[in-house]
């Protein structure tokens, strides 16, 4: 590496288009005791939020000369333009890159080995990251977004999505033109680089949102452009590999590439964009899909505030959560379908429509992924009823409700039922419990909810960038007036929304239970704190009521201990609750009635020893004894029990977080997902490409409450082997295993 | 007013076309144990911010059908809809309005006397801005932003105004089209009022960037399209006579006839859209001309940031504050002509430009507000010799460094000035001392800096929103570990750039004083606190300094009262300035040395006494012991004296405090600074539209080191009157008059 911090090379001449260019650091300057108030806290206090803007320009003889630009959201602040030349060229020495002859910057990640054609993307991307990381830190920033130009990923592919990875930066890649429609556009004048720098910056901003997420983009026809309509390039195919064990990853590729062999166009419904754990796996499945190159589209109906409160009436109802006089009247029903039919004439069958038949140019596999349009279904079969559509019921229903004619859920459940009994594959939860029995079983297959390791909830984030949003964290609860962590102790987190089934007095239970019983004689400033915190739905008076009888309980029941209990609704930040999860000590999750709560599965991914109750999906996501601790809803004694076990016996803890990381099954992650939509697509498709039109031909694919991915994988003639970890395919567990040892 | 109360109508029938249309009351419910909270705080604790949207649709009878939608930066939470019917019409009755069956809200404010024809628009806007605030409180909510469709507003054209001065909201105008160019644009499907509504509040929050800020929006040619390109309406006309003497407004009113019935084009240029005085006072102007509907146009240049250097550097050299050995190099005063010279060729030289000569639709009248551009001056003049160009110099050049040959502010002030010597009218702060020997001095004329009585800096806000942005003000140092201020005690302010000639170490010890030898025996929770803030520039090297050097020697020679000294550097919200101010006892401002500073007239404005430094335009501003309190610079013993008064003599206080709020000269405000430029623009275009050509003609107007504004006034025939507020025209003030009693 001294190689590169010592190369000397001549300082280049400026080439004449660059008159005003000359080589600039960073001005800022950031106050010695603003860096000594944050080195001393351990939360990371006092960071400024900025983005970042980046572009180069190419010269002769390779030399780059790369303009920075940082912007505060209203403000140009500062920018620093450099000039690269290659270290050496053509000879043998390994020591290609670039360096900074002012700077001294050196390319520290650059493997010395690699071959010189290959080195230039990586050294400069190493020295990209370096250089925005060290001006980061060394002024208390934080950026938010960087603003590349296409350039500047031309000439280092892996930057963006090492940007997000490595720095929690959301990159954008945007073109360089003003893009503003006008005559005399030749008139216009070649930017320099702090100029093309200081336009990223900027152009970057006005991506973002105010609470500084990245703007959503719904376009015409309710398609939804996935990550800034693919600027926000956060992720790259080489990152997925490692999220997943090889076969896996095999049998994914073998789906994509007969998908893309055959031109096959899929098109997804569902009828929000955003919130909620439908839209957070489709846009992860989305981005993914891109990377691939294949033709996944995705539809949201244009949003009508006036329906959306029927369809939550509808959504409770189902579960079995909402009053008991509740019910939907026909004329909803049919404001409903009047809905789902105004939106798909619009936009989905009319000309250039996903919905109509794959000869007019609309999609080959129609999937339906949401309860609030079944009557897509309907549409979709009536145009073409041979084409596929899989329907998902994503919601725990209360199958025992819906089987008992005249109840409120029996209702609902009947018209969701009607409007999609043509679907081909009904895909459910993997709980048997959750599909009506008026649901052909044939037709029936299981996929877990999924979630995603490179995404803001999960990825992992280094300690600088958990240090901000324990700090952000703190501040939102400074700004509510809720009482602050203290950054000294441990905390037992739950995460979770304020629900009623989320079994949140049983949290507060096990919290006191573990506090007076086996923590009493223990001096406070190594007993560990609680946090509840989930992302507030505002809407939802079940959250409000849920909230408020929580602060209540503490008050009340709990007043002893108050002062350790930290109870937030959180605003979108997926960051927030990464940080929170990446830095408790224990996670628990102590749902009373639970569908399949994937963030169990993130918490053991995390290597968090999770304590979590038998109810619903949970119990496939855990392996009592050894991933985590199961118990019986309500039981808070056994869970504060496991508590005292996880905070004292640091060899078991160590042990079962190790145990954690390792075994969390492929099934849950968005390959895993991806495997099973595009099995079903492929095979689904292939067998309407090929068949008689006149004939059905679906027949051959039928789960038979079968679980997609085993299908999947076996399909492939990859099936699960020895050591791989999978979710249970019973839902019967050894609950009396000993602990781990 | 009960008789709208209590007016029952019957329930309208349902027009079809609203098919899926219900009354529907908000649904969004807040905690109690929130709402507690931020009732028992001093500061406005736990609001949340949104943004709303309002649409309506109006049915036969005048039934109005409203719509509203609140949306959180990333999702739709909750949305209403009301139906209005007529509470009567065509009766003698005044009693005409609008009710709502089912909430029961009344139109109190609207005057029982209004015909009834006036009455609607403005019964709809009282009717609105109830339903608005009440659904605030109820809910700890705190909009930032309001959509309004077209129709709204011309059914209340009222309402943006008043959301913005009475609820602190920025109004943004919006089409209800979608705006995307489309074939199809046919098949699109009429919204309704919840859809509408919903779409409203989405397209208002793309208009806001990150820190919920509205975006700035520079279009083609550098031209600053202010207040979101006309969509945030934040004033109408008649809200300023009302922060103006008649006079004033009568004389201002004269020249933009005049200036209308020429059709006289008037354009501004400066380097920056934002970001410090000149660009402030710019969008205030320009806001004000457009309701005015005259030709005002205002240009910036592309940003450059390696050019913004050195213009940064000038500015330092030629206010004699930067290193005493910086001087700008003969290529960098090149380096800024070409590229003054690059930016006027691309867009106000070439066709359609607006430095072209008013026979080629140019500018009548040009203005070059910066000296970082003197060139335009020249260019212009190149252009054409006899269209009138102003020149305003609003840095305090330290002309006597200026008059020295061989200085570096003898070398940039020698640069300025050689290219804006042809300008017709030189205009600068009303200081002597700032203008150099080498102007001709018959073309000076004296424009103090301004500020605006209703933008957010300056408006009056209710006691919740003051409340409010304190609290953010807590949440900013909280986020920065800052100290936060004390919610029970009073403070003292500086509000003031982290500047050396900002008097802050004299800040600090005249609060010691006041601390140690009159506070001493005084409880603690009684005893005032001090708030030193500004507008952070971290760009700026010395804003560092000063920064630091203040918190060092608050740690060093501070200790004993350091928890009651907040000092901060603050984002660009404007309004959080505003309520520090606002809820402040007393305020200082120190200055060692000193422009005009603004601030000064705003604290007075507010009915605060400021305690001030006789420094640069400060001493034209309070008037010594009746507004507040003159002192040499330096003198903290006498501050704190003046400071015990102010918080030990009630009566004092009051009387102090009601003279400064009815004695703020017109001259500081928008309106003052309109009516010079109105004046000015009228009077060169006159002459200049009106002469031979080949005459310069231009001698008929001579400032001759007079104050612009009495020109005005006397040449529109409405010369000051006795009683009249008038900043004083020679800056001796007599200091020895005894303190208001």
């Amino acid at each position: 590496m001294a190689a590169f911090a010592t190369l000397q090379v001549p300082r280049p001449r400026r080439p004449s288009l660059q008159r005003y260019h000359t080589d600039h650091s960073f001005q800022a300057q950031t106050p010695a005791s603003q860096l000594r108030r944050n080195q001393e806290a351990q939360h990371g206090v006092g960071l400024q939020n900025l983005y970042i803007g980046v572009a180069v320009v190419e010269h002769e003889l390779g030399e780059l000369e790369v303009g920075f630009a940082s912007h505060d959201g209203t403000y140009s602040v500062d920018f620093a333009a450099y000039s690269l030349t290659r270290g050496s060229s053509g000879t043998s020495t390994p020591r290609s890159g670039y360096n900074t002859p002012r700077s001294g910057y050196s390319t520290p990640r650059l493997p010395a080995t690699l071959p010189e054609y290959e080195d230039r993307p990586t050294a400069f991307a190493n020295w990209l990251i370096e250089r925005i990381s060290t001006y980061q830190s060394e002024h208390l920033y934080k950026f938010i977004g960087a603003g590349l130009t296409k350039k500047v990923v031309e000439l280092s592919p892996q930057l963006p999505s090492r940007l997000w990875l490595e720095l929690d930066i959301v990159p954008v890649v945007l073109k360089e033109s003003n893009g503003k429609p006008h005559a005399d556009k030749n008139r216009s004048v070649a930017l320099t680089v702090d100029e093309s720098a200081d336009k990223m910056a900027r152009k970057c901003v006005t991506l973002f949102g105010p609470g500084h997420q990245p703007r959503l983009f719904v376009e015409y026809r309710g398609h939804v452009a996935v990550d800034v309509d693919g600027r926000a390039q956060i992720t790259s195919l080489q990152d997925y590999p490692k999220t997943v064990g090889e076969r896996t990853w095999q049998a994914t590729l073998k789906y994509a590439e007969s998908l893309k062999k055959n031109n096959v166009r899929i098109a997804f419904f569902n009828s929000t964009p955003q919130g909620g754990g439908v839209a957070l796996m489709r846009h992860a499945l989305i981005r993914f899909f891109r990377l691939l190159d294949l033709k996944v589209d995705w539809y949201v109906p244009r949003p009508k505030p006036a329906v959306f409160r029927i369809t939550k009436n509808n959504h409770n109802i189902l579960q079995g959560v909402a009053e008991a006089d509740l019910r939907t009247t026909s004329d909803q029903f049919s404001t409903l379908d009047q809905w789902c039919l105004e939106n798909a004439s619009r936009d989905w069958t009319s000309d250039g429509g996903a919905l109509l038949s794959p000869s007019q140019d609309g999609a080959h596999v129609v999937i339906v992924d949401d309860p609030q349009m079944p009557s897509l279904v309907k549409i979709a079969k009536e145009i073409d009823p041979n084409r596929p559509v899989i329907f998902r019921s994503h919601i725990q229903v209360r199958a025992d409700l819906a089987d008992q004619e005249g109840t409120p859920t029996s209702e609902v459940w009947n018209w969701v039922w009607n409007n999609v009994k043509q679907a081909d594959v009904f895909i459910s939860h993997p709980v048997r419990e959750f599909v009506p029995k008026n649901v052909d079983f044939e037709k029936v297959g299981y996929m877990p909810a999924t979630t995603d390791w490179l995404d803001g909830l999960n990825k992992n984030m280094s300690k600088r960038d958990n240090r901000y949003y324990l700090h952000e964290f703190d501040t939102e609860c400074f700004k509510a007036g809720m009482r602050t962590l203290s950054e000294s102790r441990k905390y037992i987190v739950q995460i979770a929304r304020f629900d009623p089934a989320k079994g949140i007095p049983d949290v507060l239970a096990s919290y006191a239970e573990f506090r007076r019983n086996y923590m009493k004689d223990v001096p406070i400033d190594i007993v560990p704190q609680l946090v509840i915190a989930g992302h507030g739905a505002i809407d939802d008076p079940d959250a409000t009521r849920i909230y408020e009888e929580t602060i209540t309980s503490i008050e009340e029941k709990y007043s002893d201990i108050k002062s350790d209990i930290v109870v937030m609704r959180l605003g979108p930040t997926d960051q927030i609750l990464n940080a929170l999860m990446s830095e408790a000590h224990v996670a628990l999750q102590l749902s009373t009635r639970e569908g399949f709560e994937v963030k169990v599965s993130e918490a053991v991914h995390k290597g968090k020893p999770i304590i979590a109750t038998k109810a619903g999906g949970i119990p496939l996501q855990v392996e009592h004894g050894k991933s985590g601790f199961l118990v019986e809803p309500g039981d808070y004694k056994t869970v504060a029990k496991h508590l005292h076990t996880l905070f004292t016996d640091a060899g078991a803890y160590g042990r079962m977080s190790d145990y954690a990381k390792k075994h969390v099954s492929d099934e849950v992650s968005t390959i895993g997902n991806a495997l099973c939509w595009l099995f079903l697509a492929d095979k689904l498709s292939q067998i309407y490409i090929g068949k008689d039109k006149e004939d059905s031909g679906l027949e051959k694919i039928k789960p038979n409450s079968a679980w997609i991915n085993d299908m999947a994988r076996e399909a492939a003639d990859l099936p699960y082997e020895e050591g791989e970890s999978r979710l249970p395919r019973m839902a019967k567990l050894d609950l009396s295993a000993p602990v781990n040892q």
